[in-house]
């Protein structure tokens, strides 16, 4: 099958359409049948596939930049009488498990995406409900900050995919359900075993939606609420296009303007090599001008664009090497005149982009060890990418230096809330607290603080990496998925970790068990005659 | 196969030696290789399986009630050079998805049970590992409060379950290392790949264990320690006894003294229903002279053993009502009596058992379903049973009534840390606070607060259950599986939620996979000659 492309833009959706209009944004949901991802299924009633949320994904970010002076987004359907059917059926139900798996945590992503748009860049989510809404539709507006319903007596809400599917709600509707909307639980049972879902005054009471208003007088409801959340001190404020990345691309290479990922299919090996930025330059009074070439957008653009490959395009690929080469001093004075500029809205939403890169990074389900080598530049934000890797390595009695700097002190945390130094120290915020203030380590001084893992010198380091990664891609690739996803998240929980481990965990599981995806499974005689036959047993 | 029985006690225990004295207990390993629970394996080196494990829980409840004296338990190997080599790894391999999955259910239960032992009743558990300790050995030993281990060039601790079976070390082990220990996560990453483990120095270094002490010291050196945290106030404590509770059973019906289990095996439902307190009798001075008969004491042991042998021995029900009969004023009336005495330790003993069974059924993977008619009599701790349900159904216009009494408010915790009012009502902490304190509801009322999910009249009342009944029995159990798992948990996550979320449905999904469980997995091919074939995908 054809590598599966993340790169899009607006001239280009066939899924969605995109409106701006002093402060507001309208966000148009139209699916075209015909535009799958992969050819074997109709996207029928706006449901959606991987392509589909592309789009979403991309759009979002896009606001974000290009649209920087919209407060209000606008979420609907410019289908009548469907809001959205959710996930397309045909698609999840002839996918395999790991593309399964996948569609489902970068869907997740995308809405998270949303909601942190919503919290921290004054973006806020309206969901237009302007039909019927359910499964992975719902979940979309449960992704908002306010749910407005049609009240018709027909369109509903609803999360069938248990009655119909013998699956869960698992792009975050049940976590969402009971974290975010706190419904009672006993409501949440009903509401989730109900396969036509609730409407009317009852979506409102029960806390499915915010508000509902008859057809009459919906589209000028909408327009009441994105009106009262409009920001007018942002209405006019200039973005910055996103122009594409592009990279030239081999098999075993994809080589961007910052960032090159080698792939050595034979041993299931990928190396991630960082460039460090070529000099310092001064950040004008309006950072916006800087563009998209600016360094830290650029490179973090690219890192998510590969991110995204290794995972739906290089299945086999176990471990990924990540390694890094440039001025560590460059790079820190670089991430300092950044901070020293956060409250301009450009640099604030290049470190929330930066943010959700090394969060997704977190839940890439890859083995990552960090390469700490003479000429390496791992500081600040590139020191991240280190923290989140499973392992660091760093070759002692050289050059090789690490460093702290301002973005590692809580400006980049992980989906607990935590920075990924206090994560590590949990039991001493302390010391957390004192290796994030912008230090230098050698190798020794690293490994003393505990930053790295193992600290061999040149007599030892090609042996002990070779037998590192050799040993690690002997293991069963289920285990270590199972085993990074348990011990990479110290720390307290969130919404977002419980999406991510509770019910993502348990939607796996699902689609593993012959209920769901066997012969007689629900999820695979999903619109045929036949019933599915179930094994009772609980376990 | 013969149905599983959870009754035990010390002289009929064949894998563990119990001994007490002044304040000290010793729990000793010395596990009987022929006396496997089911034939096919041995239990060679101190592995265990279920059977091994029904006895350690037998033990520590029973220290508890029994032996109210002791405050340091310590647990150690009758074998020499080997603590306990974990789960019998035959014994997995062969046993079906279920029977795995409830099999480690139970043991973090039974370890969990140390450490509320440890931290509620003052028995706090010294792990003294006198020889190699793998697997789920060494995940018991984690469950103690303290770890030595004997420091002989040759004794290490180890977790390789990920290199030798390609699955996690799941009853606990990532959990603690990370949540309870805060081991970092390198550390960790490097410890769960390596089979062989750690010892001596480096075990200590880690955080793996907390002392060594070379073989010649090791028994003075454990001895001290215990010496060190008895509490010499409790000596001489005088125990009640717990006897047997051996109900008398046929097919489809277990009749305990003060509770009935009703087995409908054509529609894979079962009745629960609850027998009210026949008196109100006064607490003596000394509470223990009530003995094992005290009314909730018995009642919640009787509670336990069914939901035990609901899971293991009844797989194919779906679905459980809970009843209740009796006076409802008269149950409340016993709460207030009991809550008063809290500080009686066997009043407090019998509190805190009660919180473990609700645990328990918190966490059984069938479906619940209250029903509170005229002549229920749902109060107090009787109502944690409703509110431990997914649906409570309350018959309104007549005489059912239901009522808070002290224990709602927070004495019988969730794994959450919560009250289950509290977890119920989580947006509205305030509410809560307001109905747990004491208060009697009718339907309407009951209705109104939220405390009841339906509250159908007469006319209604018969066809609305026979609905809701025959929906749920009809949906895919492993969709509901899951899904309860994720929707009766609202509010803050703990070390013990997220064993059986995160950790648990991660191992659950491994037991799925073929590279565990497949022809060629490795779990399947452990200890043969052949080595396990991966399809080496990432999810």
């Amino acid at each position: 099958m054809d590598p599966i492309r993340f790169e899009t833009e607006p001239s280009r959706y066939r899924h969605w359409k995109l409106e701006t209009d002093r402060g507001r944004a309208r966000l148009s949901m139209k699916v075209d049948e015909n535009g799958g991802l992969r050819p074997g299924y109709a996207l029928k009633l706006n449901s959606y596939d991987l392509g589909v949320d592309i789009e979403l994904a991309d759009a979002v970010t896009r606001i974000r930049f290009e649209h920087p002076g919209i407060s209000v987004v606008t979420l609907d359907s410019a289908l009548d009488g469907t809001f959205c059917a959710g996930a397309n059926i045909f698609m999840l139900a002839h996918s395999e498990h790991g593309f399964k798996v996948n569609f489902c945590k970068f869907t997740n992503e995308t809405r998270l995406a949303i909601e942190d748009a919503s919290r921290h860049s004054g973006q806020r989510y309206l969901a237009a409900l302007n039909g019927t809404c359910s499964g992975g539709g719902y979940e979309l507006a449960l992704a908002c900050e306010e749910i407005i319903l049609v009240d018709d007596r027909r369109s509903a809400v609803s999360l069938p995919e248990i009655a119909y599917l013998g699956v869960l709600p698992g792009t975050g509707g049940l976590t969402r359900l009971i974290d975010k909307r706190k419904v009672r639980r006993d409501l949440a049972d009903v509401f989730v075993t109900l396969a036509e879902g609730v409407r009317g005054e009852r979506a409102v009471k029960w806390g499915m939606v915010d508000a509902i208003a008859p057809r009459s007088r919906f589209d000028e409801t909408v327009a009441a609420r994105a009106s009262a959340l409009v920001d007018p001190a942002r209405i006019g404020r200039a973005g910055v296009s996103l122009d594409a990345l592009a990279p030239p691309e081999s098999e075993d290479e994809i080589r961007y303007r910052h960032l090159t990922l080698r792939l050595d299919h034979a041993r299931r090996l990928a190396e991630l090599i960082v460039e460090g930025p070529a000099s310092v330059p001064l950040i004008p009074d309006q950072a916006a001008a800087l563009g998209a070439d600016f360094y830290p957008l650029r490179l973090f653009r690219e890192i998510d664009d590969a991110l995204l490959r290794l995972r739906f395009n290089y299945p086999q690929i176990g471990l990924v090497l990540i390694k890094s080469a440039g001025d560590l001093g460059r790079v820190i004075e670089r991430e300092r005149a950044m901070w020293e500029r956060r409250d301009d809205w450009f640099v604030n939403e290049t470190i929330l982009m930066m943010k959700r890169v090394l969060k997704r990074l977190d839940l890439t389900a890859k083995s990552f060890f960090a390469i700490v080598e003479p000429g390496s530049c791992f500081g600040g934000a590139l020191f991240e990418l280190a923290l989140a890797s499973d392992r660091i390595y760093m070759k002692s009695g050289g050059a090789a230096r690490i460093a702290t700097g301002p973005l590692n002190a809580g400006a980049l945390p992980m989906g607990n809330g935590l920075s990924r130094i206090h994560t590590r120290f949990i039991a001493d915020p302390e010391r957390a607290e004192a290796l994030s203030s912008g230090r230098t380590f050698e190798a020794d001084e690293a490994m003393e603080a505990g930053l790295v893992t193992a600290a061999p010198d040149d007599l030892d380091w090609d042996e002990e990496l070779r037998l590192a990664i050799s040993e690690r891609l002997s293991l069963s690739p289920d285990a270590l998925t199972a085993m990074e996803a348990s011990i990479r998240f110290a720390g307290p929980e969130t919404m977002e970790t419980r999406i991510f481990a509770r019910l993502s965990a348990w939607q796996n599981w699902i689609f593993q068990r012959p209920n769901a995806v066997g012969e007689r499974g629900a999820l695979k005689l999903y619109g045929q005659p036949q019933s599915p036959q179930f094994d009772f047993r609980r376990t």
